[in-house]
């Protein structure tokens, strides 16, 4: 041949930037499982050099049939059907937890008491004293634990953060945000996991709800009181026997919240509106400016900042396209205005996840811990029970 | 002359479709001063054949140059600086109450007992009690009564309700509401009336928060019960003898709702959006369809009515451009595209007032009733109510 | 009575502000007979105090019942129904003609003749051959003359030229404009008169395109050369008689255009963009900055300009209502959000007029003049030129 | 362990549901190195089950430190210096070309010789005449050749197209395009090989036009003629060496095309358009509907088709997210409402490659052939053509 040519095998690309390798155990392979793992397998090469290479140990499921097929599918090197033998596994560092949410607790804390690092999807838990639970074992164990609270992730929103956060909108009056669905109000939807109150601890609230309300503490800060209500529109659905069955958790919620530091506003989700797939929106106003965001345009950020500009334009909003390489995570990605998607929060977020395993660092401010999936069960669990009383309730940590 | 030519007089015009006269007292002469005569003068040659022709016969307002000068600008025979002067005068047959909120009940009771027809801006009173008593009084006089809630008259508003009322959107599960300004942020902004409780009642709930919960009554139907909380960020401000004086209302409020139908939703009213100039923004989700529309988007109802579109389109809000010939008040207007603007809400509003006058007919469903006006001020005071006690309140009227 | 009151005459209004009364003669009571006329009466309280209070002296129409009744319902004094009658009324000093363009060369020279300002519907003339001798006339007579271009006078569109024309863009790239309607997609629609070439002069190109290229010109400049196509895509149609006629104008055309400052772009005009009812939008791309502008959201103007923003929000555009104080023609109006609509173009056009008749002061640059009818005549016929013969046509005035 | 451990391996995984295993070729390692090669390492478990697993064996570039990261990075297992030795690699079977246009011709051709398939960036070639070379070459060897147009693997582009063919829009009456971006505004930005003609044979027309070329022939049809004019507003720029060089591409173009159907609009391609980061935006009005499209807004379709819908809502656009599991490619992702990104197009096209070489299916009419690649430089000749010469050219391939 007549230049040079080289050779590099897969190890050696492993290797890349003396990355070291992490094993990571996945429970689950549904949903989450898949936009985990394609985290996982994304990271090192987007996101380059990458903290750490995470080696895909093992897939856990009770079918077996299926998990085997997701351990071939996205290149596992094992699979199990009992997630006790993925948390004892001594290859695997960080044990991803993607099961439904009354399989949080007992998985994640047997992962602590292992010593292995934590990623547990959201809600926490399915109450405030069980998240606590689980907040007490990671301390204990010393691990790193992160709540998938991905949307903190999204450049726009980290974007919102840390301009609420330095001060550039002033002092805060109001955070309003709604979490908008419409994937159950077919009455004959059947009764899934996610209605059922034993599996999921509640419905819309857990699920959506607890995503804004994670961006609210996020963005603006502790909420000091809440008043709301929980509603379901659809008393029973077909159960998997067939029969109709009663649905035990909210298929909406509404609700009012006084934070901390005086900002007041609203909070909503529901997975009742028709026409809204993944209608995530918030807006927040300051003495000096205001943001809005919807995810279902997550690449761009309203912002209202009229300080500077000349006087013809103060009144506006400008529709910012977060794509500049000076962006949050932006400069990881591609030229501006070639827009990323949904599932890139995640690949961000295992990069945070293991940047902070190998160098010791804090999951929190940017990453949700579990004293944050802790606190978001505690505000969960105040706007149920002013819901059932009919008053405000004080958010206690 | 080659042709013929013809000769009409004013007089002639005014007559014109055989319309007969109604004559007009004005009570106030500023911003909705200016709006409602705008509409008088407008509506008889815009929405033509007119049910009556509008006689400016007077106004009133207690600096003399001042109303004087609005008498010649806007072509009213008279001017009185006293309106009990208005009220007496034989000539008015609608007395159109542009007032503050404080002079809303004596001024219209007493038009009510002379046998005046009455169009009073919103709020209807301070409190559902003082409403209470103008409603007693109008109904005691028999004369047509009607609350200046002239969002009703926005096309696209109009179409909204006539879909939701129509069941187009089946049963409704949500209706959220905001209505968001911006104009006293600044703390040295001065206590104007707006900002005094014994004047205005209340601060952003009576001035924008009457509108919303005008439009959920309007569109959704009646609410039944209540959650929320009322705050005022800037504590004092600077009064007409220039010493800060305590602000004794709401600068905003937040509030859940659930409708006797069931119906659950937030509503809230700010004058600190930073950002937001006009920004009434309401959503409403049924079984069947979902509809939003935002009043600095005048002329566009956002639509999502999957029915019997195409599978490719159903997900989809069609942006309806409320402006063709057979949508609600379009056909005294332009070719579909040339779009109005908020002045014209009066300008039909007026035209149902004098059609009702004329031909005995009703104000409800589609003009706002001092009744409206009564339930309205009910429902204001039982979220302040439900935040002082932080309880929810039930709607009682 | 307890207090003053005052009594005014309509007369007395009329002399507000010292105001002088100037006779109009309104030709055509169809679309633009309304709208023209709308603008004399709302405008001297609207933008008050006014230069002049227009009095309805006369309107005229070949149909006697129809004009007698437009003549009632606008107010006016007389009704002609020959054009020749109204040119020659002494109490008439602005003659303005909504005519169909076939008329607009033969009265507008007549009421030049006869001493009156002229105000003239858009095109000005079917070539600019005929719009030469019309603007020849006018600069005979020393009379006031402008073109109906009322686009000029939307809020946005004169923050636009200002901002441009102040240099805040710096050095133009590119101007695209298109003006998209859809009402004559019908091959059953008929024959009506903007569908005769001898009558119109042309089809989608001088009703609509007239109007970019005045926006052409306006905001960026003169032209030096064009290219394009036109194209008849219904070549048949029912004509008054029942019977299939030959359209003989274009039902579109795209064009190409270099400015002689070397700002480079498209125009388009269609009346078959399924689905467009008044699309007018166009961009202007700076050294500096850009401008967008959407005629179906008349308030807005979008806005980038990165200079002085905070880097973060320097991406993007900034969506104004143009709706402050400080903006154009906006301290006449409402406050801030509460918007205006396409009617009120005229009212500022028609001011613009008045004033400029009282003061002896230029029509143009804001208004436009028969010269820049007469230009843009040019424009357009050299675009016709240029799609007959296949070539790039200069633009030679 | 208390159940089932089930073990697989990489291997195993890359045999997942029987696919074959296909040895890529990577030549480039820069901007679209990182998009195709992120495709190919994504597709399999995201468009599962895959085709055919591609096996990464080499990646060439003429920097040998920088080729050697980049097959780290991303994982071949050899790299290159020399695009020869790459080509002539047996165990590759698919030649990615993602070099400069320069480089587009010779190795394509080479790898076509040694019976590799082909898939290269766009433009395929400078001219009409080095393309007809390519398609001759890929004809005579028989191999799969594909042209990199991604936005035909747009799901919303897929669905536009999908749409015009099945004429759910009718006859096709425009199609008005642009692509705008803003990259190399400043006159001191380098002569960088995008803007040097021997290199890249021509500027924005070549790089931006040639997309929105390919789009008006996949979703319309064949252009029949064209005008336009092609401009360089930045004459000179810093070159490699520091002095100012002559740049000789285009910054812009703008022209008209007539389609042999009929259908007529405008074209339209800079970077020079200030805050248009990658704004390809383009529209379709066909004489039962309409569509429009916009790039940074990837995962919506504005559509009006208005014969099936309620009277109400005929007029509007509904913006569609597209992202229904059966909207095209939108099954292998994620629940609706979660979008997708750019770099997903590459995923899309890979796939349709790697199916067209292991089913032997044709890679027209969904992907672009070197055919649709020939044929859009022809195109492109012609627009150049026709502004050297100021007249109309026919498109003859």
């Amino acid at each position: 041949m007549s230049e040079k040519v080289g050779f590099v095998t897969m190890g050696q690309v492993e290797a890349a930037g003396e990355a070291p390798e992490i094993g990571v155990g996945m429970l689950g392979y549904a949903f989450m499982g898949k936009a985990h793992t394609n985290a996982y397998k994304t990271m090192p090469y987007m996101m380059y050099p990458p903290p750490a290479v995470p080696r895909l140990v093992a897939i856990a499921g009770r079918n077996e049939a299926a998990v085997a097929e997701a351990a071939r599918r996205y290149g596992y090197e094992k699979y199990y059907t009992d997630w006790r033998d993925l948390v004892a596994d001594p290859a695997i560092q960080v044990v991803d937890n993607g099961l439904p949410n009354n399989l949080h607790a007992e998985p994640s804390i047997a992962a602590a008491k292992a010593g292995k690092h934590i990623f547990c999807e959201k809600p926490l838990a399915r109450t405030a004293q069980e998240a606590k639970q689980m907040l007490d074992a990671v301390n204990a164990a010393g691990v790193k634990h992160m709540v998938a609270f991905n949307y903190r992730f999204v450049p726009a929103i980290r974007l919102a953060r840390d301009m609420v956060q330095g001060g550039e909108l002033g002092e805060i009056y109001h955070f309003r945000a709604v979490y908008l669905q419409e994937w159950i109000m077919d009455p004959d939807f059947e009764l899934v996991w996610r209605l059922q109150g034993d599996v999921a601890g509640s419905g819309a609230l857990g699920d959506l709800g607890a995503h804004i309300i994670d961006l609210g503490r996020f963005i603006v800060g502790e909420p000091a009181r809440v008043g709301g209500l929980l509603k379901t529109f659809i008393t029973d659905r077909p159960g998997s026997n067939g029969q109709r069955q009663k649905v035990t958790v909210d298929d909406a919620f509404e609700a009012w919240v006084e934070f901390d530091n005086g900002a007041i506003g609203t909070l909503e989700a529901t997975r009742f509106a028709k026409g809204r797939k993944n209608g995530m929106v918030f807006e927040v106003n300051g003495a000096k400016g205001s943001l809005r965001f919807n995810l279902e345009r997550f690449n761009e950020l309203e912002v209202h900042l009229p300080g500077n500009q000349p006087q013809a334009i103060q009144p506006g909003f400008t529709n910012v396209l977060v794509s500049e390489a000076y962006h949050p995570f932006w400069k990881h990605w591609w030229p501006h205005g070639h827009i990323i998607g949904w599932e890139h929060t995640f690949v961000h977020e295992v990069h945070h996840l293991l940047d902070a395993i190998v160098h010791n660092t804090d999951i929190a401010p940017y990453g949700a811990t579990f004293e944050d999936g802790y606190k978001n069960n505690v505000i969960m669990d105040a706007i149920t029970q002013a819901s059932a009383e009919g008053k405000r309730v004080d958010v206690r940590y």
